[in-house]
């Protein structure tokens, strides 16, 4: 859906993005992927599963050797260590936190419904890149990477607090809420998602982006259904 | 308010509970405390502060030693380790929460009133026993201590997704969308509030509980205040 990425992706099972290899956080890799020589983004997309189940501290690289079949000593053939493969996987996020903010949906048309697009996309987004973030949302600030990963979310959220208040000078959005506080809450309810979401379930991305997308707008109010 | 906690709570400053101690993850408790003996609960205060700080893995109990300015030894006098003082922040998070329920406003009138008051008091609790909250919405099932809080944490979901359901029979709330998701993003937007609420600062716990309540029902468009 418009966001690029020169890397394979953590795909929930019959994703739209194609040849992905499904990953979930409690079945390793190693053990339903044919095995393939290992590139860093295959490497990163091991990497992220082992820290999206067992936290960033709580992984080792042994676990990382583990869960991609292959030794530390390879692994390190391809990075200097646990930190480049959290940068790796932070970087994804962000690229595809930022991508969204350059397709055209979100880049044209009246404050609100470039708004809507993006509220959208960001919940998509959470079940796309599910592995990178869910990293993302747990990082504490503990190293210059998480720190730097951290900074360039504010932005992220920034600039969508200023197409808030664009939308409420437009007169489109309700006034009377603090626009950062509009957006925490909104990006706190789409980083809920890596929480609870779970790759073939039965819940399905679109149902869950509409039912967002429903809230933040329209609420839940049965009366809320006089706004298309 | 209502909630009825044996224990001193951490609150804000300037919060109506009165003569709880402020304590906030950045600033040791021992520092800005009078020394006065040390009970359970005080102690349960500074190790959930220092939980919210460094994550519970994290913590060590040297450190909540050293925030509590006492040696380990004299902790050890009230609690048998680290699981105890979780299990007894989680209990306290899972007491608020269900006391929710019992609450007068959220037990009698028709649903979505009582809805409206449990997911607002919700958002209230968040800031309130925010020590609390946080160490329950971080909590992965790593220990036995997790998975009860875990389990009794999804039956005050349940409870609450029920009551959705009861909601939408009667014609009070969107009826189209699926009551499980929706009560999993209202409490991950609750949730959220543990990670960028900072006591003290220029948000107040009444703004950001009606910002929670004023999306959660009537959404944000501004055609949304037609709705009272």
């Amino acid at each position: 859906m418009g966001v690029q990425h020169p890397h394979k992706l953590q795909l929930e099972p019959g994703s739209p993005f194609g040849e992905g290899h499904a990953l979930t956080a409690n079945e390793p890799p190693a053990v339903e992927q044919p095995r393939r020589p290992y590139d860093i983004d295959r490497l990163t997309d091991v990497a992220l599963a082992v820290f999206a189940e067992r936290g960033f501290d709580g992984a080792s690289m042994d676990d990382v050797a583990r869960a991609a079949g292959i030794t530390k000593a390879a692994i390190y053939h391809h990075v200097t260590g646990k930190e480049e493969l959290l940068d790796r996987g932070l970087r994804r996020a962000l690229e595809a936190l930022y991508a969204v903010l350059d397709e055209p949906s979100a880049a044209k048309g009246r404050p609100v419904e470039r708004l809507r697009y993006i509220v959208r996309r960001v919940a998509e987004l959470a079940i796309e890149v599910l592995p990178e973030l869910t990293v993302l949302v747990r990082v504490r600030g503990n190293s210059e990477t998480e720190r730097h990963a951290i900074e360039r979310r504010r932005g992220f959220d920034a600039a969508v607090t200023a197409l808030v208040r664009e939308a409420q000078a437009a007169g489109e959005f309700d006034a009377t809420l603090e626009a950062s506080v509009v957006v925490r809450l909104i990006f706190g309810m789409c980083n809920s998602i890596v929480e609870w979401y779970r790759p073939g379930g039965r819940l399905q991305r679109e149902d869950i982006a509409r039912a967002l997308e429903r809230i933040v707008f329209e609420g839940t109010l049965s009366g809320g259904l006089n706004f298309p």
